[in-house]
């Protein structure tokens, strides 16, 4: 990850999917006083980017994409954002720059997301650019150690949130979710291919049908990257949304590793954890497996 | 396990939780010819089981249960079937034999599933009771090694049975779920409190809403015990409905540890299973990891 240690006599360009996060990672950019070029992903990028004046491209344009961060002198990239339609590049009219690249592109869009963004930073890397990590333009979006927000963790809340980051960190080593939650000693739900929002949700539901019968608020979710997970490729985030999910699902708190996970919006979401009562805390993975919401 | 090694000249209990799968085990008892003493749970047994003339027990009952086995003259006690309301035991009017022991019923109700049902074998054997596996009383309903029917595993399917294979043992050693799924070389479900069915089904979803890219039928289930479970706590099981719920998910198949998987109705089962054209394996887990569809 050092690969790509920016550079900040450049400008870096933030390519943009879809979703919150990436507005935030251009805003706090800027605020480190970077000059920042930004490219929305046509039809993913969110519209709160305008202001930015952002450089539009579809799947299509790899070619125009390459031309405008060489044109803007931009050495360093940030991929971020969600990619909720992943592209058919055979039914988009592409550019000649897109054509030329089209078999590694396809051969990239095989596989888990891991092995496809790691191909896509390839695909960047080969054109001279350095993939760089939001979490090096923006670090002052990344979790503190320690409590963030919310009520102090109880012991109980201190065992749920032990045993949910075992149980990520038993799959961390498969190209599958990053996170887990537990509820009153039991393991009640682990991320697959839904994503961490929808997995918080599944919890709501299983107290609903009382598969869960623990008195809310109990419960811990827990996020993390993946052991050895390149944060360039896939940085673990929550936001606003995750909080009105964990508050949904009757949790008590939240835990994410220190300076590895990312907080959206973070005012908004500290404060909106706060008044739902609800604990972020900042867990320092110490060795590649201890977590403990005392752990410093 | 081989505590409870079957006596086959003392009548054997089947104590019947809800679900197709005690009738199908108290079929199976009946047909190796031994006695059986039908129990069926107030609320959860199935009416299915009305023909073996069950004893029907409230939760309030323990007292009576344990006096009517020792009337009929049970040694061995096989548990079965789904408890969907775990039971509050404070709000029933017990028996004595109910109150004597509830301290010890209470404490046994908190926890996961595991040490619940391990509690609970342990109530029975204070009473001198031998609780043995629904395995050991309908050794026939297991899975068999290899094809079990539909069409034979595509290579692809046999990489997504491996994948799938190696998740479900990463979350082996913690109490939580048997199953998961993997898709086009990706896990994309995890078992978790929600059950293999309701896991599945997350599956349907993840295909519609285009999370899921790849063309059905594809994809495998693999389902098993976690390594060193006791299998009278916990025998997995598939049945007609886990067909149905692959076949909605287009998955190719579906996998299970031959001898350590119940096949619940098992003709309806296999011949869904052909006209949905899906597989249905057994494969044999070697030393403590290893699976294969071609696994001997």
């Amino acid at each position: 990850m050092g690969k790509g240690a920016a550079s900040t006599d450049s400008p870096v360009a933030i390519i943009c999917g879809g979703g919150t996060i990436p507005p935030a990672v251009v805003e706090a950019a800027c605020r480190t006083g970077r000059e920042v070029k930004v490219v929305g992903i046509k039809g993913e990028a969110d519209p709160a980017l305008e202001q930015y004046q952002p450089v539009e491209l579809g799947w299509g344009q790899i070619g125009k994409l390459f031309d405008t961060l060489k044109r803007a002198r931009c050495r360093d990239v940030v991929l971020i954002g969600s990619v909720t339609k992943r592209p058919d590049f055979r039914a988009v009219a592409g550019d000649l720059g897109t054509i030329r690249r089209l078999p590694r592109i396809l051969s990239a869009l095989k596989g888990g997301d891991d092995s496809l963004l790691v191909k896509v930073i390839g695909l960047f890397e080969e054109e001279g650019f350095s993939v760089v990590g939001a979490h090096e333009v923006a670090p002052q979006l990344l979790a503190a150690s320690g409590l963030i927000c919310g009520p102090e963790p109880l012991a109980e809340n201190n065992a749920d949130l032990s045993l949910a980051y075992e149980a990520v960190s038993a799959i961390g080593h498969l190209d599958v979710g990053q996170a887990a939650i537990a509820v009153g000693g039991r393991i009640v739900a682990i991320e697959g291919a839904e994503g961490t929002d929808a997995m918080i949700s599944r919890c709501a539901e299983l107290r609903r049908i009382r598969r869960i019968r623990d008195k809310p608020p109990s419960g811990v979710l827990v996020k993390r990257p993946k052991p050895g997970q390149d944060l360039r490729v896939d940085l673990p985030a929550i936001g606003p949304q995750t909080v009105e999910a964990a508050a949904e699902a009757g949790l008590a708190g939240i835990a994410i590793e220190a300076g590895r996970v990312l907080i959206a919006e973070k005012e908004r979401t500290l404060s909106l954890a706060e008044s739902k009562r609800i604990f972020i805390f900042g867990f320092d993975a110490v060795g590649a497996d201890k977590a403990t919401a005392h752990g410093g």
